[in-house]
C-alpha cells in the first residue's frame, strides 16, 4: 500500500529524532520505562500527520519534528496511564509499562513523558507568538484528553449512553490530538487561518474515524495482529459506538446476552465471539463502519481548500487508511 | 508568629485566583477530584515564595499569580500521584484523592492538574522571551521531580543509601520547585541575572531544609497535628537523612531494631516510637536538624545581594519557618 511507504518515509525521519532526545540516563529504570512503549513501535500517525500538514502548506517536515515528538510523547503518556486504569497487560505486542516496571514507576514514566513533551517543544524554531499559541493549544488538548478518559471510564458503569455522548467522549479522548497534530503542523508550516482551520477539521474527523475503527478492531481482530488484548473493551464494559447501538436495539434474549457479557471481566474469548455475532446481526458493526466512513469523507472534503500537493494526496489516503488498517 | 500573617496575606490573594480558574465543570467527578487537595488547604509556600520573590525585586505580587497557581497545581499533581504510589490514605487531614475517588480518577486528576499548570501560565503577562524561558524551566523542573520521586522509591529497597545520594534525591524531588518558585518570581518581577540566580539559590536551600524537616516531622509529629499518616516513611522504608545517618552508625541490637522496623509495612505505632528513641540516641535526629539549619543559613545568606525590603525580611523569616513549623 502506497500510504504505508509514505508513512514509513516520515517515520524514518522521526525515529532518530525522538530517540536522541529521550535517551536512557539515570535513574535508568524510569527512563527505560518511559522509552518502553516508544521503542515498541506504534504507527506514529500523530507525528506523521503533523509533518504532512506542515508539508501541505509548503513547510519542511523536519521543522515540525519537535512538535511531532511532543505529540507522540503525549500520546504515549496517555497510553501508559490508561493501561494502568484499564488493567491492560499487552500493548504493541509488549507487556504494558505497569506490568513490566510496576505501577509506581509506570505512573512516573507517564508523568515524565508529559513533561518531556513540553520540554521538547523548546527545540521548535518558529515565530515566538505562534510558538506560544501552539503551546497553549497543547495544554488545552491534554485537558480535553483527561476529560475524555474520565467520561470513558464513567460510561463503563452506566447502562445507557447515547451515541452523541459517545461521540463527544471520543472527540475529547482521541480526536483532539489528531486535530492538534494537523492544525499545529499547518501553523508550523506557515499556513494562514483558513488553511490551518481546515487542517484542524481534517484531523478531528480522522480522529473520530480512527477511534471508531479502534473500537471495531477490539472485538473483531486477534491479539497477534492487534498487538494488544482483545475484547478488553467488552470486559471493561466500554460503551463503544457498537455497544451503544446494540444496547439501544437489543430485546429479549439478545439483551440478556449483552447484559451477561458486556462489563463482565470474566467473559471468555467465546463470549466475546458470541457478542460479535450478535452485534453484527443487530447491524451495529455496519453502523459503526458507516459512521467511520462518513467521517473519513468529511475529513477528505476538508482538504479541498488546500492547493494540490503530494502531501495533500497522501493525507487523503491517510484518512482512508484509518478505517482500512488491521491494527 | 509574624511570618504566618505575612503568608496569610499572600494566600488571601492566591486563593480566589486559583479557585476561579479551576472551577467544577463536567465531568464533575474529575474536576472535584482535581480540586479536592487544593480545597483541603495546605501551606501554599511555593505560591507565596513566587510572590515574595517578585516583590523583592520591585514587582507586584499579583502579577506573579498565574505562575504561583502553576506551581501549586504542579505540587498538588505530584502529591496526588505520590499518594497512589506510597499508598497513603491521609493528606491535609482529608482522605487522599485515590481513596476518595478511586485510583483511575486520581491518576487523571493529577494529569489534569499538570495540564492546567501549563494552561494557566498563559494568563501571565510578561515579555514573551522571558515567558518562554520560564515555561522551559517549568518543564525541566517537572522532569527532575519525576527523577527524584523515582530515586526515592528505588532507595526504599536499597539497604544502604549515602547522605549525598539522599541530598541529590531531595534536591530533585522537593528543592527544585522551591528554586523555580523563587527564581521565576524574581524573573517575573524584573530581576536581573545576578538577583534571580541568588533567589534560585535561596529557594533551593530552603527546599532542602524543608524536606529534611518534613522527614523529621514524619516520625516525631502526631497525625492530628500533621494532617497525614505518621510513620509512613518508616513503614515504606524511606531512606530519609535520619534513617541513612542511623543506618551508617547502628551496630548490634540497634541495627537489628532498625532492620525489623524500617520498611516493615506492619510496624506498629509503638515500633515507630521505639525507632525515634533510637534515632535520637544515635544522634541522627540532631544531625538532621543541624543539616536543615545550615541550609536555612545558606538560604538567608543568598539574599544578601538583594536591596533591603519588606519582602526580603519576610523571606529571611520564611527560611527559618521551614524548620520551625509543626506541620
Amino acid at each position: 500500500m502506497l500510504i504505508e511507504s509514505e508513512i514509513k518515509k516520515r517515520v524514518s525521519l522521526f525515529e532518530p529524532y525522538w530517540a536522541e532526545r529521550l535517551t536512557t540516563r539515570p535513574p535508568e529504570r524510569l527512563y527505560d520505562a518511559s522509552r518502553h512503549l516508544l521503542l515498541a513501535g506504534g504507527k506514529r500517525l500523530r507525528p506523521c500527520l503533523a509533518m504532512l500538514a506542515c508539508e501541505s502548506v509548503g513547510g519542511e517536515a523536519r521543522v515540525a519534528l519537535p512538535f511531532a515528538a511532543a505529540l507522540e510523547f503525549i500520546h504515549c503518556f496517555t497510553l501508559v496511564h490508561d493501561d494502568i486504569m484499564d488493567k491492560s497487560t499487552l500493548r504493541r505486542n509488549q507487556e504494558t509499562v505497569h506490568i513490566k516496571y510496576g505501577e509506581a514507576t509506570a505512573i512516573l514514566a507517564g508523568d515524565l513523558l508529559f513533561a518531556k513533551a513540553f520540554e521538547i517543544m523548546h527545540d521548535l524554531s518558529i515565530n515566538p507568538a505562534i510558538w506560544k499559541h501552539l503551546d497553549y493549544h497543547i495544554s488545552k488538548c491534554i485537558v480535553e484528553i483527561c476529560e475524555g478518559q474520565e467520561l470513558d471510564a464513567e460510561f463503563e458503569s452506566r447502562s445507557i449512553v447515547s451515541e452523541s455522548e459517545y461521540l463527544e467522549m471520543i472527540r475529547k479522548k482521541t480526536a483532539v490530538i489528531f486535530k492538534l497534530a494537523a492544525y499545529g503542523g499547518g501553523l508550523i508550516g506557515g499556513g494562514d487561518e483558513s488553511v490551518t482551520k481546515a487542517l484542524g477539521d481534517y484531523g478531528l474527523n480522522i480522529g473520530l474515524a480512527f477511534q471508531i475503527w479502534d473500537d471495531y478492531l477490539d472485538i473483531s481482530s486477534t491479539e497477534n495482529v492487534l498487538g494488544k488484548d482483545i475484547g478488553n473493551d467488552i470486559r471493561n464494559g466500554k460503551k463503544t459506538i457498537i455497544a451503544t447501538h446494540a444496547l439501544s436495539r437489543a430485546r429479549g434474549d439478545d439483551k440478556k446476552l449483552i447484559d451477561r457479557i458486556l462489563g463482565n471481566p470474566e467473559a471468555s474469548d467465546d463470549d466475546i465471539k458470541d457478542l460479535l455475532v450478535l452485534f453484527k446481526r443487530l447491524g451495529s458493526v455496519d453502523h459503526a463502519k458507516k459512521t467511520a466512513a462518513s467521517y473519513v469523507e468529511e475529513a477528505q472534503r476538508s482538504l479541498n481548500v488546500l492547493p494540490d500537493s503530494d502531501a495533500k494526496s497522501i493525507m487523503k489516503d491517510l484518512a482512508l487508511y484509518t478505517i482500512q488498517r488491521k491494527k
